[in-house]
């Protein structure tokens, strides 16, 4: 049990960007969000997995939908209260502790702000490990563990109750809700017990998540150069550096699709990379041979700060660091593979972990 | 209170397919489902809203959704168990009666379906006295009583709890997970109570659904010709009979939009018509005059047997009559005709009663 408090959220949020691999929204937005509800209510009582009992009713915070939305609309105190008071009055349970369900610069961020805000414990463990597009891609998903009853709420104050056969309908259902609502909702899903959270969640997320915030923070302070140094701390396999040449968008439902285009710079002059999103970075090529594909993590960021540079923000111009991590052990089964697997994307290529594709470079 | 049976269920779904004015579904259909329940689970006991205590819980029963897809999907027992289940659960009160929300051919006969298989006590009102394409369209949105809590189930066992702001915003999110669902759905909404129902419903529509039922089937028995005969006992006025010369169709949304051509037959010969539809007839016109817009009824009858024709299974080459029927009074006032005006929905003309619309006609 530790206490989070500003400096903390400073590089829980830029780590948990870096780990939600392009997606999981602005952390600048998620840090302010965060940030507000510490300085008004106090610091957060982090747990660790082992300190949830096993009968404990714990209950993930997230927002849903498209990134480019969330920063354009507000989000206040009163979604939190309401999803609490719609989970516990559902379930007829008391809520032990809040937990986020992926790691990203927003989603990372929610639950802190409503652990501060309505006095809950956090659990230090996630869904995913990293972010995903879609709600039914959590480790959960494997452990059987249905995602509904699922609470939703929009800013307006409208509120929905989940119930479904499967966590695919519960996307398809509450992906149109959303959409209704205007683009990005809160949620709780995948209410559970402390027992399948220390079971089947990723453990010490939020404290890795702080690791990696602060080696981008101290990244000049290491034995080696910044970008050994930031590699290093990152255990990232760097995939390319180059600068943005063109982005390719498109809006299609509540996600953000496209592709950016890198031309090599450094020691990557005369070579191209291109990588490919939905939400999060799902494939990354360099020269045409595929170096990384999803569930492992695709990373961009600054190729001078090492800031992680999300999907919606790629721009024409920027210089930036490619690099694969090695994604959550589960993921690599085949029921992850099943789940969020290159195939499920439309990607044709079979899953090869990063660090078998990478060994050989492009240099 | 009295029982009813088998003949009672034929002239209610005709009477109700009437009073769908064109919408409502296809009284084959909910007329089957009412028989199949009726006859594996006996007779239903329909009450007056006069036997219904001020406090009594009572809960509507509907289908949300395109007519057309009504007819493709599968309407077992378990929704209806399943929406009393969430419904009871939710509000923790024990319903007393179930009743429909609109007349229609389905939705007048899905409420008996759910009584006979429930043993549940049927109240004889609902919330509009016709049929309307938007669930706030009801009397008790003029009475300030939210949609909400809404139960929707689905055939394959989804189902979502909505709670939401203004009955508007029922509509746009339950309507989009209609559409996420396949387009049909089984819903419990404007659940209230005894007082509120006799206030605010339309009392005595199954009763009145059943007479126009039987003077439908009883139409050559009577003093005059069988038009005259069906005319007076609809307190229906004429609008026009003619040849369907064609229809224009288009599913948008959850919707079926579309515009019947009438040429005329007998003594219109020489005049020409038009309906437009969102599933239900919103206006009539007859050589380029309005004769009758929503919220009046505009209903399309088989010229021989009187038989309502809904808008989709209007057919080129099928003759008919088209008349009119006033709306229920309250439907009338300022308040009314901003829920179900012709302006609502795009109709560019202020509302005049039919009867004083039609008082000229055309001949």
């Amino acid at each position: 049990m530790r206490k989070i408090g500003m400096q903390e959220i400073e590089d829980i949020a830029l780590g948990a960007a870096l780990l939600g691999a392009g997606g999981g929204g602005d952390p600048y937005v998620g840090k302010l969000i965060a940030h507000g509800a510490i300085k008004e209510c106090g610091e957060v009582t982090l747990l660790s997995v082992d300190e949830v009992p096993d009968d404990a009713f714990v209950v993930p915070i997230a927002m849903m939908g498209a990134p480019t939305v969330l920063a354009e609309k507000a989000i206040g105190g009163e979604e939190y209260k309401r999803l609490r008071d719609m989970v516990s009055q559902f379930y007829n349970r008391e809520i032990f502790a809040f937990m986020p369900i992926e790691a990203g610069g927003v989603n990372s961020m929610l639950p802190f702000a409503a652990a501060a805000r309505l006095g809950t414990p956090l659990v230090d463990a996630d869904g995913m490990g990293r972010a995903f597009p879609e709600l039914q891609m959590v480790t959960f998903t494997m452990a059987g563990v249905s995602a509904t009853p699922m609470a939703l709420t929009d800013e307006k104050g409208n509120s929905v109750i989940f119930r479904t056969i499967t966590n695919k309908w519960t996307e398809e259902m509450a992906r149109s809700v959303t959409m209704s609502c205007g683009g990005a909702v809160s949620v709780s899903l995948y209410c559970t017990d402390g027992r399948i959270v220390r079971q089947y969640g990723v453990r010490d997320i939020i404290t890795r998540s702080e690791g990696l915030g602060r080696a981008i923070r101290t990244v000049r302070q290491g034995a080696g150069t910044p970008e050994e140094n930031f590699l290093a701390a990152a255990e990232g396999i760097k995939l390319f550096r180059g600068k943005i040449a063109d982005v390719q968008r498109e809006v299609r439902g509540a996600f953000n699709f496209g592709k950016v285009i890198l031309e090599g710079i450094g020691e990557y002059k005369g070579h191209a990379a291109y990588a490919e999103f939905q939400n999060e970075n799902l494939l990354a090529a360099v020269d045409g041979a595929i170096l990384a594909t999803t569930p492992d993590l695709i990373c961009i960021v600054d190729s001078e700060t090492f800031t992680p540079v999300p999907t919606d923000a790629l721009k024409y111009g920027k210089r930036v660091l490619m690099l694969g991590l090695k994604c959550f052990e589960a993921w690599r089964s085949p029921a992850g593979l099943e789940l969020v697997g290159p195939r499920y994307f439309g990607c044709d290529t079979d899953y090869i972990p990063v660090e078998e594709r990478a060994k050989g470079g492009v240099l």
